[in-house]
């Protein structure tokens, strides 16, 4: 009982004072949707105020570039810079005001998905991709990143079950995924202090405990 | 005669050798148009294939953000992000082909443009539209610049009997003009090896006359 206290008291203390931004990340299949759901309600049950979001999105502009993003042929570059041109807008519009009212931010993606879709899956060199992150982010970077991974086979499996028709993105080879899952573990090993990876081939119970498990340790809250 | 024809010589080798590329700049009520449409007959006078082209716009997707540039309220670096994804899917399907097929291509504003407009008028740091051009460009400039210039009193009288409904910029305040001016003149000072500045004030003839002289100057093309 005192640990729960003693819990619930730092929980209290972060609760009321900071802002913090949670990205949810994966490749197509890896089984966000419903986790994340869980983690907007538990994370409202202990009386955060939550704004859940996504990218390419998250603003008017945004949803309107995600539908050219998602749906247009283009230049590999030029989807890059216009991931970043929608990420610029969210962050003027959506996150920093979010974080500055002291609410937890969560997005479906943010710029660790650019280093795995376009870096990993389609050759955009990292170090282009950095630039464009420092031009846009400044030191802006998220609390806590859940990468969600599961084995190519298993996401693929989800896709085909659970959409009827797929974007461009969901439409590519299994080479790109595989190399998209492999840019997005890289990131993870290289920024252990912010990104946990979820085992997400495991039952949905199993799956939040996981991400309680990563809350606690990264941004000691307690769901 | 002789020397009419070593002109001709000359324009001839031009013409079948090598790829052009002609931006033409200058603030909104500037008198680009007529010119414009003059130097392509010219040129196709002469026996060369022209492209004929605008930014922000010049391909399916970029006249798409296009509209959202001239109409939706945005950031200024999504601004400017924007302009450089509509300029690199631009040049990846529209400016390095035509070159490379040896054509002369003529584009209504380019990268000077985002330095006035987005600089000069909106104060975007100078370095980080630097930092975007060197990323999109790598070293692709312009062979010739043509800046049409005019006090600002008459772009806006020109503005105000031509244009029926005016776009998010030309409904900008005169300050703002007068910025973008300047920042337009800054750059023709830093780069007198591409920029002619066209006193855009006198009638088309004598406009025509400087343009002439201008792509003589810096092209060694006869019109």
């Amino acid at each position: 009982m005192f640990a729960l206290f003693a819990l619930k008291d730092i929980t209290k203390d972060t609760m009321t004072n900071t802002g913090l931004f949670i990205t949810v990340e994966g490749v197509d299949g890896a089984g966000k949707s419903t986790p994340l759901s869980w983690l907007n309600q538990s994370l409202q049950a202990i009386g955060r105020t939550v704004v859940l979001t996504r990218e390419p999105g998250g603003t008017a502009l945004g949803e309107h570039l995600r539908e050219l993003l998602l749906h247009e042929k283009m230049d590999l570059e030029t989807e890059t810079l216009l991931m970043f041109a929608s990420r610029r807008e969210h962050i003027a519009q959506v996150i920093l005001p979010a974080l500055a009212r002291g609410d937890i931010i969560i997005s479906d993606r943010f710029t660790d998905a650019t280093y795995a879709y376009q870096g990993g899956g389609r050759g955009v060199s990292l170090s282009k991709i950095e630039q464009l992150e420092t031009w846009v982010q400044h030191d802006l970077q998220p609390h806590l990143t859940l990468l969600f991974d599961v084995p190519l086979e298993v996401a693929q499996a989800r896709l085909a079950k659970g959409r009827s028709q797929l974007d461009k993105f969901e439409q590519e080879s299994m080479d790109f995924f595989q190399r998209t899952r492999q840019a997005y573990l890289a990131r993870a090993t290289a920024h252990p202090e912010r990104i946990a990876i979820i085992d997400s081939t495991v039952d949905i119970e199993q799956t939040q405990i996981q991400i309680a498990a990563a809350l606690q340790t990264h941004l000691n809250i307690a769901i």
